[in-house]
């Protein structure tokens, strides 16, 4: 059986990954999601294994020592993680995986493991980002303008990717990933079974 | 604008290359297909232009000399090759190409224009293959023994190919090369241009 894909979805803070991720976890019902750890203590309603990997402060070090993670990262005080381990038996048992991350995360991923399939989420435009941005009513003026700087200084990364996807309709931008998906099942390196199989019989 | 895809569709004798091509350009309209040139002189009916540019071989053999062939092959004494000015001028102009061609074509290919979207076809098993082969009931058994080998030893060349597609079922093998060709349309490679605008905006 084939390994499953590792599908990595990213960009800059306002493209629209989120969206994105929860309607393609909706129409492709076999996709699964990666479940982080996170040091942070639960909150009401999330669960165990579900919701994150609930550990202490030392047992994420600790696997950050033995390279346990895919990526990490360290957000307001909290450790956040993608375990390599929960992965790779998911894709080894043949489940494809869909991964939401920001792109230093993403960049991390690649590195780990570089046979995922990396994609770029682009805003349509600087502007409507900014809209994005503040319609969500949750950052000051400060803060907008200096993800602003930040989203525009982080279009360079996109080229670091396989693909970059246009989220200006999201219909559209989610029948391009599924095709990407799909597509990405007949790419040669993956086919190396088969091939086989084929000279047998 | 950006720049067309060459779609290159290759794989053994008897894979179904001609079929699923038929089949992707009655599908996808905007779809060209590549005129080659031959010295072969015209049969009846065929258009000049249309159906192959007829050249003489002292004309051929300039060409190969100016390297003005994508790829080029003699076959039964008659030379056939791709001209890249005719290719590259409809890429320019923002038009798919669709290249049907044999590996020793299809690698040819690949070393004059590696950005192409190199697809593989590959026969169920080598029992259909041969099935196949006798079906069209041109070959003697010498010749298809000959071929049988060669598919053999071709599916080593699948792995240069960006893609391989098993042509089990040519309806399902259709979809697969249509969703390749959108797929390659948000490769990170080809999207310089979109990002630069959506700076400016």
């Amino acid at each position: 059986m084939d390994n499953g894909l590792l599908v990595v979805i990213s960009g800059p803070s306002g493209a629209g990954k989120g969206t994105l991720c929860k309607r393609l976890k909706s129409e492709m019902k076999d996709l699964k999601v990666s479940v982080s750890a996170t040091t942070r203590k639960p909150r009401e309603g999330e669960v165990e294994g579900e919701s994150y990997f609930f550990i202490n402060e030392d047992e994420f070090i600790k696997k950050i020592n033995n390279d346990e993670f895919l990526e990490y990262a360290c957000v307001y005080g909290n450790y956040y993680g993608t375990p390599k381990k929960e992965v790779f038996k998911q894709l080894e048992d043949g489940n494809d995986i869909i991964l939401e991350i920001d792109i230093q995360g993403a960049l991390q991923v690649k590195k780990n493991y570089p046979i995922g399939v990396f994609i770029f989420i682009l805003p349509p435009s600087l502007n409507e980002l900014q809209n994005r941005i503040e319609g969500r009513g949750t950052d000051t003026k400060e803060v907008i303008l200096k993800r602003m700087q930040c989203a525009y200084d982080e279009l360079d990364y996109a080229f670091e990717y396989d693909y970059v996807v246009l989220n200006d309709q999201v219909e559209t931008a989610v029948q391009k990933i599924q095709c990407i998906i799909n597509a990405e099942k007949n790419r040669a390196i993956r086919k190396k079974a088969i091939i086989n199989k084929i000279r047998e019989v």
